[in-house]
């Protein structure tokens, strides 16, 4: 099944940009007439007729509709280090869109080495992993900020969510628990994860995030890289969920 | 902590090969009297003494070892069918090896694209991953056989293994369940699960499968690539036991 992306469609008609445009139009070959699905990233697909086949500019009829279209129930932020090599950050974006998820927010923490993120890059990368995997939403990605920015904007809100932030050291005072574990114990549905960089999370950033209301949490006992940490944690909420 | 690896430890005397060595000579500066740890691929960490530091050949005295080290608390075989691109297929062997597994069969199905596998590749990366995971053990890859050959081979034997096959189609006869399901419900910790090519396992295959007692199961809702699907594999049974 072929998907188009869009974020032109206005309930009766639906325009690709120029990229999508030219796949339609010049390796596919669709022409006016013909039916295409097309996801808008925001849980919905379409399905549409073409108008007006321009390579440049396909226009189309929305014939209906279809909400929350590959969905999954649950709600899963992700807050993920860079890390250093750029390739691991999208190849886990774009896995763990494959397996579900939602939110993506990039986090700078102290002991992070690589401080900057394009977040076009990965956005790129999400729509075509949401196409490729049948999925009408396309993960959100934010803006990057630093690890604790991330921590005094979500924490010790009154939200109904389960904030969890994963980190390797040991602190006798506060025990973590599996990720697996605190699932199981949550019962409803939306989910924060903060994964830290290479180096970890700071102490400082771990003591700020457990006096904001995060609940500490390990992966299990293996070491895992940043990327395979965070897809880990995706793994566990669709497990959760399944 | 940098660890190397060594297929030739003889009980008290510990030898590198030339990559090895170089590695530990040339690029960490490494001289006789210095101590380094070594894993041999099966499981034992050894703390050894270099005894010779030349760049073509270190050699160690073992001081001391420690089996089971960095291990996990199952045995899991996964039968996978080669991805198009190789490089996907080696990225899940290294992310299925940070998280813990222990035998890789590449398997060609009847819808497999690609019929060959240079498992010398895939075994290079391996090692790699579980020096950096910081495990003993490094995954055994077996030679390429076909999935009815696999399917012969370890079906039908009564060896306590829980025995999976994922496919993506549905059979009215035989419902799937999902892998969380089947593992929660399994007292042992030997599994082989079967993962198929991007068009996944004919309907001959599967039913062979089924004949020689595979059990059938999905992975969840999610429209999973090759290569996701086998590290969400991993991860199933990575969760069931953490």
């Amino acid at each position: 099944m072929e998907l188009f992306f869009s974020r032109d469609i206005d309930g009766s008609i639906c325009r690709l940009d120029q990229d999508e445009s030219g796949h339609c139009v010049k390796v596919l070959r669709h022409r006016s007439g013909d039916e295409i699905s097309v996801i808008d990233g925001c849980g919905t697909l379409y399905r549409c007729r073409i108008t007006a086949d321009s390579p440049k500019g396909v226009e189309a009829m929305v014939l209906y509709s279809e909400e929350g279209w590959g969905s999954h129930p649950y709600r899963l932020h992700l807050a993920v280090c860079p890390t250093k090599n750029n390739d691991r950050y999208e190849w886990f974006a774009e896995k763990a869109c494959e397996i579900g998820f939602d939110e993506l927010s990039p986090v700078i923490g102290e002991h992070s080495e690589r401080r900057v993120l394009k977040t076009a890059r990965v956005e790129k990368v999400l729509i075509s992993a949401a196409k490729q995997s049948l999925k009408a939403t396309v993960p959100a990605v934010n803006e990057p900020v630093s690890v604790k920015e991330f921590i005094e904007a979500y924490g010790d809100v009154q939200d109904g969510r389960l904030k969890l932030i994963a980190y390797c050291f040991e602190d006798e005072r506060v025990p973590r628990r599996s990720i697996k574990e605190v699932l199981d114990g949550f019962d409803g549905s939306e989910i924060i994860v903060m994964i830290g960089p290479e180096g970890d999370f700071s102490k400082a950033e771990a003591e700020l995030a457990l006096a904001k209301g995060f609940i500490p949490v390990h992966l299990g006992s293996s070491r895992l890289r940043t990327e395979t940490a965070a897809l880990t944690a995706a793994s566990a909420a669709y497990f959760r969920y399944m």
